[in-house]
Order: C-alpha cells, then sequence, then structure tokens
C-alpha cells in the first residue's frame, strides 16, 4: 500500500444553477465550482470539491504542487502546508462574501475553504485504499441516515431573457403562495418534512407571511427563516415576536455578532448562524457574549471534515447546537457532508442542502434523497464514482466562459435586469 | 479484513510506584493499572490502559460485554455505549479524587477513563489490521518526537518499614539540594530539559526555595510548579509574586475554578490545571472568567484520544494553552500519549509523566526517552509489545492482595507512618 500522493487533478466547472433569490441578488445561470483529484502511487484516485472562483482556483493550483509526494494520511499537515500558499491581497474583500453570503472574506478563510476540498479528497483515496468509507476514518457513523431540509427559495421561473441558462422545472415563487407549492413538491420529490426559507428579498412582513403559510400548511413541521444578516435589531426581534414561535431556530436575522448578541438578549428564539461564527477565530466572542444557538458548520470553510468534528465537540461542550450550512454544490460535497454528519453525536438539526437545485452533477449516479434523508454509504471512501465525461462538459463550459461567470456575483447577476442595483446596504430593513 | 471484536480481555495490575509525595499523602508501594486488551475476528489484538481501581474494573466489565460485536473501528459509538454502563453510586465521591489528584470525581469522569483504554486499544487493532500508525488514524503526526518534562518529586527514599514494596534507585529528596540532584539524574538518564515540581508538600517557602535551586542549577531552562489546589488565593499570589518570572507556568496552585479565576486576575504567570478543567462540561466557565490559560489534557478522563485532539482544537480556538498531564501508569499510556501528541499542531508545552518512576511495565521493552523526547512509532498500531510473563506476573500481585492496595488511596498509605494523618483541608497553606 503506497499512499503517497503522485498527482493532484484540478478541473473548475460551472454548473447550471437556477435563479434562487438572496439578499444580495441573485444566483447566477452557472456556478463555479473546483473537483479536486488526488491520485497516489497506486493508482488510487480521491475526490473532493470546494468553490470555485479565481481566487480558490489561485490558491488551489500551488497547493495541489505542495501536495504531491505527502500521503493521503497527512491530514493533520495540511493546514500547514496551506500556510505556505497566499492569494493575492487584492482578491480578499474583507466584506461579507459577495457570492454565497459566508460571512466575511478573509485570506485565512479562503485557504481553509481550498485545504477542504483536499482533505476530503485524501480521505476518499485514503478509505478506498484501506476498504473502509469515510465515515470510519472519521470515527465511524452514529447514525445510518442524515436528515436535510428543504432549502426554499424565493425565484423566478427563468433567468434573465437573453442570458445562457439551463431552464429548471420548479416555476417562480415570489409569494407565500409560491413558497408552500414550492415547499410542497420538495415533499413530494425527496420527503423533507424541514423547511428553511431564505429571507431577506422581500420586507420582512411578506417573508411573515410566507413562514405562517409554511406553518399553516405543514403544521408542526420545523421551519427556518434566514434573511442573511439583512434585518436591523429592532426588526430581528419584530420578527422573532411575531412568528418565533413557530420556527426552529432563525437564521443570521442581523449581521455580526454584536447585533447577533443583541437579537438573541431580546428572545427566546434560538438563533442559527453562518455568517457571523465562521471560523474557530470567530467563536469566543460570540460565545461570550451568548450570540448564537446554533452554529452552522460548513466543511468547507470551516477546514475540511475533521475541523467539522473540532467544532461540532466544542459546541457541545458549550451547550450550543450545530447543524450545517450550505451553498450551492455537487454530490461530492453532499457525501462528504453526510460522512461527517453521520459521525456527529450532537446533530439535532436537519442539515441544510442547495442539491436539489442543482440538476447536474458530475458523479455516474446522483446521490439520493428519500424521506429527506441522505443513507450514509458504507463503501470504500465517499461512496462516489466522477463520470468524467459530465465533468469534461462542464469543464468546457468554465473554459468556454468569458470570465463573467467564473466569479460568483449575485448582485451581477441581478443587475442583468436592474443595471442599477448594488449590494444593498446593511441593515436593509 | 474482519475488525469485529470477538474477544476483550481485562487485567488488572498491580505496579511498583516509588514513595512520590502529594498534598494528599504518598504513592502507595504498588498501584492498580488495568491492560485492555480487544481481540478481532481476524485475531489482531490492540491493548490500552488505564487506572485500575475497582470503580474502574466495575464499570470496564460490562463495557467489555458490550464491546463484541462491534467493530474497532466504532470509535464514535464508543461513548453511547458508555452510557448504558453504570458504576455504583457509592463508589462516586464527588470530591477530589482521593488517589491521583485529578479534580472532582464524578460518573461521568469514571465512564470516560474506562471508555478511553478502549478507545486506545481499538485504535491499535485498526492501526495494525490496516498496516497504519496510530497516529495515522489520528492524522498523522505533525512532529517526529514529542517531548516531556521531568516530573520532580519529594520522596522518600524507601516506602515504610515493614511494608512490601519495591525499591527503587532515586534515593530522598526532601529539600531544595534533594530536588536539584534529582532534576539532574533525571537529565542525565533521560535527556530532560524541562522541569516540573510536585508541591503542595511542604510549606511555600520551601517549594519557593526549590524552584529558585532548580531555576540556578538549570538556568533558562523551563520550570513549573504544582502544589495540586493546596494554596489559598494569598498564598497563591505570594509564590507567584515571588517566582512567578521562573515559571513557565504555575499548575492548580488554589482549588477549584473560582480560586483559580481570582489567581489569574492577580498574577501574569499562566495558570495551567488538570484540576479544576479536566471534562467538557467544566470548560465554560472557567474559560469564560480568564481562570486557566493552559489546559493540561490526560486522554484517559477526557475519554482517548480523539477527545484529546477534540480539547486540543477547543483551545486553539481560545487561545488556551494545551499540554498533558500525567498519572502513574505504563508504557501503553505514554506510548499512546506520544502518538496523540504528535498529531495536536497547538501543543507548545512539554508533556507531563511519571513513565520514568515505572521500573515495571507490561512491554518487551521500556520505551526509551532520549533528549527529553520519545520518538513517534510508525509501526502498525500504537508500536508496543504485551510481555506477557510481565503482565501475568503483574496480574498475580493484583490477584494476591487483600484488597488494601487495589484502591489508591494516598493518605491511606501514609497513615502506615503517620496513623493520624488525613487528607489535609484545602486550602492547606
Amino acid at each position: 500500500m503506497n499512499l503517497t500522493v503522485t498527482d493532484v487533478v484540478l478541473t473548475p466547472v460551472l454548473v447550471a444553477d437556477p435563479p434562487l433569490l438572496n439578499t444580495q441578488g441573485v444566483h447566477q445561470p452557472y456556478t463555479p465550482r473546483l473537483v479536486v483529484e488526488v491520485v497516489t502511487a497506486d493508482g488510487t484516485t480521491g475526490v473532493g470539491e470546494t468553490y470555485g472562483d479565481t481566487k480558490y482556483l489561485e490558491l488551489a493550483r500551488p497547493f495541489a504542487e505542495k501536495l504531491k509526494g505527502r500521503r493521503v494520511s497527512e491530514l493533520n499537515a495540511l493546514s500547514a502546508l496551506a500556510d505556505e500558499v497566499a492569494v493575492d491581497a487584492s482578491r480578499v474583500s474583507g466584506q461579507v462574501d459577495v457570492g454565497g453570503l459566508r460571512g466575511v472574506q478573509t485570506a485565512d478563510k479562503l485557504r481553509l475553504s481550498v485545504v477542504s476540498a483536499f482533505e476530503v479528497a485524501c480521505l476518499d483515496a485514503l478509505g478506498k485504499a484501506l476498504g473502509l468509507p469515510v465515515h470510519a476514518l472519521l470515527g465511524g457513523k452514529v447514525r445510518d441516515a442524515v436528515e436535510y431540509s428543504a432549502y426554499l427559495f424565493y425565484k423566478w421561473a427563468r433567468h434573465p431573457e437573453g442570458v445562457p441558462a439551463e431552464q429548471d422545472d420548479w416555476g417562480a415563487a415570489l409569494d407565500p403562495a409560491g413558497i408552500v407549492e414550492q415547499a410542497r413538491r420538495f415533499t413530494e420529490r425527496y420527503g423533507f418534512t424541514s423547511f428553511k426559507l431564505k429571507g431577506g428579498v422581500f420586507p420582512p412582513d411578506e417573508e411573515v407571511a410566507a413562514v405562517r403559510a409554511l406553518a399553516a400548511a405543514f403544521p408542526g413541521h420545523p421551519l427556518r427563516l434566514d434573511p442573511n444578516g439583512a434585518w436591523s435589531v429592532a426588526t430581528s426581534l419584530e420578527v422573532a415576536a411575531e412568528v418565533g414561535g413557530l420556527l426552529e431556530y432563525l437564521e443570521d436575522p442581523a449581521l455580526g455578532t454584536p447585533a447577533m448578541a443583541e437579537v438573541a438578549a431580546g428572545t427566546e428564539v434560538p438563533l442559527a448562524t453562518n455568517m457571523c461564527v465562521t471560523t474557530f477565530a470567530e467563536i469566543e466572542e460570540a460565545f461570550r457574549r451568548d450570540a448564537v444557538q446554533v452554529v452552522l458548520s460548513d466543511h468547507h470553510y470551516w477546514g475540511g471534515l475533521r475541523a467539522t468534528q473540532h467544532l461540532a465537540a466544542l459546541c457541545a461542550a458549550f451547550g450550543v447546537g450545530v447543524s450545517m450550512h450550505s451553498n450551492t454544490h455537487l454530490g461530492i460535497s453532499l457525501t462528504a457532508m453526510t460522512h461527517v454528519a453521520s459521525t456527529v453525536p450532537n446533530l439535532h438539526h436537519a442539515c441544510d442542502t442547495h442539491y436539489p437545485w442543482q440538476s447536474e452533477d458530475v458523479l455516474t449516479a446522483r446521490v439520493p434523497i428519500t424521506g429527506g434523508r441522505v443513507a450514509v454509504p458504507d463503501g470504500p471512501g465517499l461512496g462516489v464514482e466522477l463520470d468524467r465525461e459530465r465533468l469534461a462538459f462542464l469543464h468546457r463550459r468554465w473554459l468556454d466562459d468569458d470570465g463573467r461567470l467564473r466569479d460568483r456575483d449575485d448582485a451581477a447577476a441581478l443587475r442583468v435586469v436592474d443595471p442599477k442595483w448594488v449590494t444593498p446596504a446593511v441593515p436593509r430593513w
């Protein structure tokens, strides 16, 4: 058994994304993702996936070179290795990420987002080499299936006219009735039993009405509302007072730890976040101020599957809940999420996933979601197989792009229909 | 490869321990330890080690039965499995442990101390089955050797007359000169470059004098003093003012988080602990109050090697240092400590080990300490081999004991020479 990395293949792709609305704008018709393949001396290949914007590629390329000659079992060394690669400072915004709303963009978070894809690829290769599923490399699953939540979005029926795009079959959802109809389709297609509404798109009253409509249509089912920090503290408290009783948690109502702490102090509704606590460095202040009650982990930017386990243990120690955030992603990441989620004892909320919105994937088979759950694969590695034709097709799309879509920018995507649109100042309401 | 556990063998032993003094009394001439062997369907055997007192055996026996039929890779399930076994409540003191000074004894901590031995044994078996060292199962080493500290003790030359005991060759150390001489022998025999003095034995002035003598004899070498919580806050602050500048850290000067927080607020000397933060549940209060600056992990009572990694990640997130505590232990545990310590990036202090005090072991070869370091084994599993003759010999000693030594009690051991001795009330000074 030779676990030494002899080759690393990076394949940026553009994958179809429906016109999903959020407080910054709308999803582009195609979103960049990066597929990482790590090949060992024995010819075993492991795959991973992360954000595919230019800044991630700029980090991934030198990192891939440094990985060669290392063993896929050397996971603890990946972070130190990542410290040796740097992204051009001009690429680091220091502001809330313009494409994904995953908190403030920092050089470290970019690095960790890259590391995570390589960690997953190494775990996949290691698992294949050893004949063990990735969850076994993470100490073993404690559940056989992982529950996910239906991720409801306000959306247009189609991308703007004249813009190349794939047509989705979900239709428009721009009011409470549309959201309820979307939720119904989610339950029919995938059996989801909990629902998260991406808010921050319309004035809070309309989103409150949508939550009420969901509660009426699906009584007793867990509901969540996530305006991505678009509200003031006062608005957040008003919404919490109005529909807090219907919510499993309210996600990032206001932006940043101080504002979240103010909201938390004024309501009994648990607050969840994937924006003010997105790195280990942000935990201390948030926990000291009791600003959040549920941390939504994301193995991409927390630095991998093992970092996710550390985060979960940390949350358990502080009596803070844990679940998982999602951004536009493919089946590799859904499977990676499923493996690590299966190992976390204190995962008491259904995880988020965008996967049903992605009609395209790079795998030979789509990851099945039934009863709102993904079964934990027990075969070697992640248990996924690349469809090389599809991968080549989606990579070709990336190659053919003139550069406009290679860096996701939801505000720019909205400017196509509203030339005066700028990312709204926060708080928006 | 069949990783299913088909047999578990528990072997309690009594191992020779020199007459080392601490604030509660003196080490017994023999200390109980438990050796755990986990055997898989393929015939692979993994070994682990933990405390061997009756209460641990009472938990380990039913736990061993429950482990059969599980796979050695199912590490995350061990804690839940442990919840199914309970120790007789009368065995849980709820007070500071009488044999080992590892904080307050609780049912959970007893359970975790048992789980840890099985986790190590499972990791050893898994590593052997896969052909990987334990550190690789923990994400891989980030250093090739782990630094340990010389663990200096006030001690008698021999155990009380008339008490069966093995004679050690360290001589007495009951004053500053004796401690310096002991330190010299530690450096000669093992190459240690940092020193920890177990205090709380003599009035603080005498121990301050010993620290000064060590600093004079070994200028520039890291020094630590650990009175096991024997001092008042005022005394702690006086000692910190007197010799704080000579210390890498002051360990558990006062007992409990509130007292430690008071001390911490009054000195610049970092405070370390293995008494007020000994479980994940104790972290929040201690960190919120900035009561400790270094947590001394102990994989035995934190619940295993992976829990130790979680703890280290948690400490990193809060800017708290991490190192390792030690109690009387054998080579199995020293090797387990070395594996996990090799994987922790933020381990910036030499670990403690009692190992040089243990003339007896259950391995075919003693674990070498050279230059104050233990090399991280790269062979499959832990990289240790049981000496079955020695194991049987030490087990026979346990069988032959009339019960007096099977539950370590340092106060009882001191009563042999001082019938009026009781565990001193705290603060002692």
